[in-house]
């Protein structure tokens, strides 16, 4: 049996090379801002998102290829939402992953209409794109739990929270609700669209899976905010300690490092005893949680 | 017969209910999000896209309930373009439509989100609106063609051509190529949503729509860029001239005012010939055209 690190070697590869597909060419018009929304996408992230749907849709039975075009979707608008999560009008950044954020290497302009050309194609791709073979009307379930998932009840609404809490004090209830919605929606979108892939999923696996993502998405931020105290720059890609400093409620402020990190560990079972449901199908899904709280980057 | 205003004034009527409804309310969370999003859309806007969509569904045969979900759609990918168009790293624009921009009465973070939120409606509610009664397939060539019509290949890469253009001298195919994509993806696609509200348009019928609103798509911006040389800014709701001072190429400085004003008549000519095709039924896009050309704000 394959390594865990080899299966998720291959659901990287996968979603690269559809990426790069479905991707405009820069050799066409217009050419630069073909090129920005080819910077920011193929620059080898660690795929999570797309692992996460790669993954569920093996949970349920489905071959990777029924994955490849929500896995393709679901890192469209994440590489959108970190092109304009980036500008100086939010976080203000300039270096992400390694590399100069896409306002820095283009301009504010170019940054903006990037990430709004990355939503549109997303949505575009989920709706014509023949790799995926389910019924119309599954691709429609599909599209719609996706455009909750970026909008103003999702991620962007998430975004909007996060904003206005800087500087405040919030009760864990509040901080929790806005990670569900900020970075939570998309890991939910990405489990959600996976199992998808299969038409005939029963509701308990479904409600499984989406207790799973619940607890792997909240456990997502708090390593997030664990590495924001602990990380090293040269690990992480970008400076660690911006989130305190930009006086941002995070997990170890609210309940000390130690709490947090417990926290973490509870949601890690959680998200372990939710895939029971699923037999050893979910093997993928657990290996995944772990990588995910467990990452130093 | 109702007169043309008459019907405008219901077609406005419909989709600013239609807006009001598919909107999230200002109690649900995040408010000022939710706030910001109203706020740039119900703002009274002529609704000339919306308003294309019911005629183009009048033009063959369905009836004006057919239009709500995509006349909203197309009033949520519009009114996006503008609050993002607006902003500073953009046009960085003060006044629409008389009033403050989305960024000057909010802030700029809250106006990108609440931009990347209104895209991402438009996409669920042709996703799952029930109101909408077309087949599964049809619903998703209408967000496929609707999705290109946003994206880089259309309204966001007409923004790019734009920018890039800035002081530049253009030969009239590529000024006319950018507003294809700028202002006349949009409505080019508004049309045809209209149009995909049947089925059993034929073909014809449909390239027939499709040379309409290519024309109308032009002389829209032709009159756009007249007004911006001769209009008022106590009419217009912004101020004139703004586009000739950044150095924008427009249809007056290529060909000169009256040579401009020609072309626009042409267009006209055309955007009619082309409704030749629908008979009596295409009598109220033959109306807009003229609107659209003639009007004075």
């Amino acid at each position: 049996m394959p390594s865990f690190t080899d299966r998720l070697r291959r659901f990287q590869t996968r979603v690269e090379r559809a990426l790069d597909a479905h991707l405009p060419a820069v050799t066409s018009a217009p050419q630069r801002l073909h090129e920005a929304m080819r910077y920011v996408t193929l620059d080898g992230g660690k795929r999570v998102r797309a692992s996460l749907v790669y993954a569920a849709a093996e949970a349920v039975g489905a071959p990777d290829a029924a994955g490849d075009v929500p896995a393709c979707a679901v890192e469209l608008i994440h590489a959108y939402s970190l092109v304009h999560d980036d500008l100086p009008c939010m976080d203000d950044d300039d270096l992400r992953r390694g590399k100069p954020t896409c306002h820095r290497a283009y301009d504010e302009a170019t940054a903006l209409l990037a990430g709004d050309a990355l939503q549109s194609l997303a949505f575009e791709i989920l709706a014509n794109d023949p790799a995926l073979t389910v019924s119309a009307d599954q691709r429609l379930r599909m599209i719609a739990l996706f455009a909750q998932a970026a909008g103003s009840q999702g991620m962007a609404g998430g975004q909007a929270i996060d904003l206005a809490s800087s500087g405040q004090t919030l009760a864990l209830a509040q901080l929790e609700d806005m990670h569900l919605r900020k970075t939570g929606a998309l890991i939910r979108a990405a489990v959600l669209l996976g199992a998808c892939t299969r038409e005939d999923v029963p509701p308990a696996k479904l409600a499984a899976l989406e207790a799973y993502s619940r607890a792997i998405g909240l456990a997502f931020q708090i390593t997030d905010d664990i590495l924001d105290v602990e990380g090293k720059a040269e690990t992480l890609g970008k400076n660690p300690g911006v989130d305190h400093a930009r006086g941002k409620p995070t997990y170890p402020l609210l309940l000390g490092l130690s709490a947090a990190k417990a926290r973490g560990k509870a949601l890690h079972a959680q998200a372990l005893e939710s895939l029971a449901a699923l037999g050893d199908n979910g093997a993928m899904l657990a290996e995944l949680a772990g990588f995910i709280i467990e990452r130093r980057q």
